[in-house]
């Protein structure tokens, strides 16, 4: 276990990954296998002896690869974009190289500073309100996925309201208070919301989206109004920028007017979409931000940075520390007030050096790059609308003002189950992989532009592939 | 963005790491910057034009490393240990490569079976009891943190019991029985178990533990005792092996025994200790834990795995599911039967190939190399003691049973404040880094072997320098 052996294996490695990239376009996009192929193929028990490192790396073709379904092949259409880039597989070989803990600022200075002067980079690169860049009372911090970053907003909140109604009534319990209060979210809102209710335990109240799946302020206004009467204490709100089915962006304006005037915490997840608001052309539809208490989206998804690296944003970092400060002697150092200690903002202790991700991908794509970067993925959705559109038996649903790299389609007036079929045909035709929604009662299929290997003629291949399929499957 | 830009710039970073590796025992143990020094060093926003990657590597040695705590420097003995390794290294490359997110089966196959096997291999090797592999109605889980598993535990253990006394009681709230809920630890149970309890909501208990820092059966039935007189609700315990002020080991046992009749939800949390129990020698140390519902320890802190990776085994998964379970279509898939799906034992929905880097360091290192090495910290750990035992100056505290890698110490019969001025005039030395812990009002120094690099000289110099600034601060 020596810097010689980390060169020597690293480039093996390094050899098999630029090997795999080169291949992908060639490889099944799904594992065509069955549950429980791998533990025919390995042993039952760790080796006892060490065994070479070449031996290792041979596997790997011939066990691992077969199950693994290829995020990055361009033949890969389903959920979201996950993202990828030598730079971030750069950054990640020298997080693991240092291996420090980041846990506070004293453990290894470097990892927090450099992730509070990235994430004030990309604040400024989004053009966020100045309250959410670290020289404030907030601040940015990498957490590891969305959903954790909507579990963490939503304890502060529930940290802050608590704390408020203290105030009113001091022998009111946490529990008393929790089975009062609701959590609001659109229909359209990711599971990842219904989990962090669910893990809190408090209600949730699903807002009926609009014809295009938007959530707006007038219909939070009624459900709160509806709520209170009930004697509900309404304190926080999920507003999705992109949402999971088709890309909806809910209405930030009006709904946030009614959190400022009801004193609901507004949360952002701009999960996906978010990382388009560093092209000028759409930060329009961050209007609104200005009445968020707290706003996430990930880098890992669109933005070339590896999972796992979720960008939130804090406009009080007080409500964070309030909820999650621990602190024991063997924690606690001599910096505690000149500097932030992120485990205060966060659910694990522990955390890597994930910054450096970041900061290569900055450097080494610059902003313009990972511009272009987006906008060739939303070109190529609308080559995919251009194609589409013409074909009678195709309608696109949902086609919301901004649909960015996903375009939601059908079978024109065709009942759910047919387009459940086609779904079905195609994901078994292993081409290409797709995956559904349900909509408004309406069965949906998804195809999202996901691989950074994706070009013109792997659009049209997918195209000529749904043609090919629907033609069989409308002859039966 | 391409193969031959991963091989290029990833050798580069591979020989950057490699050298520090080689440099590092020179390096200052503690960054010696003050808070904010990054932002005099980086510009205020990302670049727009991309740079070249040398430029980028270049600028690491003179921003980033003066302020890097350096974990595997052999002089640092603070907090307890963090992996590290080459394969690990190797392994999240691959992972890094491959980016795929399994958080179901079908999304990544390979990712979601390779876990269950290591995991597996990981139990056997360990010889959990047969409920926690695989092939039962348990299995094992890679979580981020022990923070996280403690928390998932709990989670599911609330899930459980709100699930029996909704039986009872048809009109039972989550809130009303919040209220009643008590977890219980020990008084020298990791700040994780206040935070988990702190952000579930429900109140904690701190045992007493023995003059040992041992907590027992007897001390738990007494508290369980009085709550239940108080109209409370005991539902989960977490206990310790290897505590982190003093690598105490809980009585599984006894504690065990009262769980079993008082129906509570027994998490064991052997975060540091759990890797030493591959080596038969310390196996002893596991018996009760079939008591448990629930055990986790981390692979990255003492088996040469790489940060995230902790190891979490479950006994009964439907316990999990249930407090987790939220479907929606698009992540529906046909083999949900017959796989296991990690998104419903955990917090995020995302999750890398962790199982990569169990996978690469079993297989390189081999389980008798991986014996070795905890054997190892362990014998230096006895090495320091047999050069302070004899200093009369000195007393070693808290001498638990196994201390495994950790030994406590200080001056002898000497007040706090004298400990605590030695433990600063230590750090601000900066030759070696310790920590120091407060327990039972004794404020002690706590010295870990942490790296892999450390050996004997290096445990003799860092006492050379500890008898020598304890000479200085003596002699005022």
């Amino acid at each position: 276990m020596d810097a010689d052996a980390l060169i020597s294996c690293g480039a093996m490695t390094l050899q098999f990954v630029a090997e795999y990239w080169r291949s992908i376009g060639k490889r099944p996009v799904v594992a065509n296998i069955q549950p429980g192929y791998l533990r025919q193929l390995l042993p039952l028990e760790a080796p006892e002896q060490a065994e070479s490192f070449t031996s290792i790396i041979k596997d790997l073709e011939s066990t691992i690869m077969p199950g693994v379904t290829h995020w990055h092949s361009p033949n890969f259409y389903a959920y979201f974009p996950t993202a990828n880039s030598y730079p971030a597989i750069c950054a990640d070989i020298l997080s693991g190289g240092i291996a420090c803990i980041g846990f506070s600022w004293i453990a290894s200075p470097a990892c927090t500073e450099l992730e509070a002067i990235v994430m004030d980079w990309l604040a400024k690169a989004m053009g966020l309100p100045e309250f959410f860049l670290s020289s404030g009372n907030g601040g940015g911090i990498i957490q590891g996925t969305a959903s954790e970053a909507t579990l963490v907003a939503l304890l502060a909140a529930r940290s802050r309201i608590f704390k408020e109604r203290k105030v009113e009534d001091p022998t009111l319990t946490l529990g008393r208070l929790l089975d009062q209060l609701v959590v609001y979210c659109s229909d359209q809102a990711h599971s990842s919301v219904d989990k962090a209710a669910l893990i809190v335990g408090c209600r949730l109240r699903k807002i009926a989206s609009d014809a295009d799946c938007i959530m707006r302020g007038e219909q939070v206004q009624a459900a709160i109004a509806e709520d209170r009467a009930e004697g509900l204490i309404p304190f926080f709100i999920i507003a999705t920028l992109g949402t999971t089915p088709t890309c909806a962006f809910d209405d930030l304006v009006s709904v946030g007017r009614v959190c400022e005037k009801e004193h609901l915490w507004m949360h952002i997840d701009a999960a996906y979409a978010g990382n388009a608001f560093i092209c000028p052309e759409y930060r329009h539809l961050l209007n609104g931000i200005e009445y968020a208490e707290s706003f996430d989206f990930n880098p890992h998804k669109w933005m070339l940075v590896n999972f796992d690296c979720s960008a939130m944003y804090l406009k009080d970092r007080t409500h964070f520390v309030d909820a999650f400060n621990v602190d024991p002697l063997y924690l606690k150092h001599a910096f505690q007030s000149s500097a932030p200690d992120y485990r205060h903002w966060q659910i694990p202790l522990g955390r890597r050096f994930r910054s450096l991700k970041l900061w290569f991908v900055f450097r080494a794509m610059g902003l313009d790059g990972l511009r272009a970067y987006i906008r060739k993925h939303i070109e190529l959705a609308k080559y995919f609308i251009s194609l589409i559109k013409p074909d009678d038996r195709f309608e696109i649903v949902f086609p919301a003002a901004e649909q960015l790299g996903l375009v939601c389609f059908r079978l024109k007036d065709s009942p759910n189950e047919l387009n459940e079929r086609l779904l079905k045909a195609l994901n078994e035709d292993k081409r290409i992989y797709l995956v559904p929604s349900m909509v408004k009662q309406k069965y949906i299929l998804r195809l999202a532009i996901c691989s950074w290997l994706t070009e013109e003629k792997h659009v049209r291949f997918a195209w000529d592939i749904i043609s090919e399929v629907t033609a069989k499957l409308l002859s039966k």
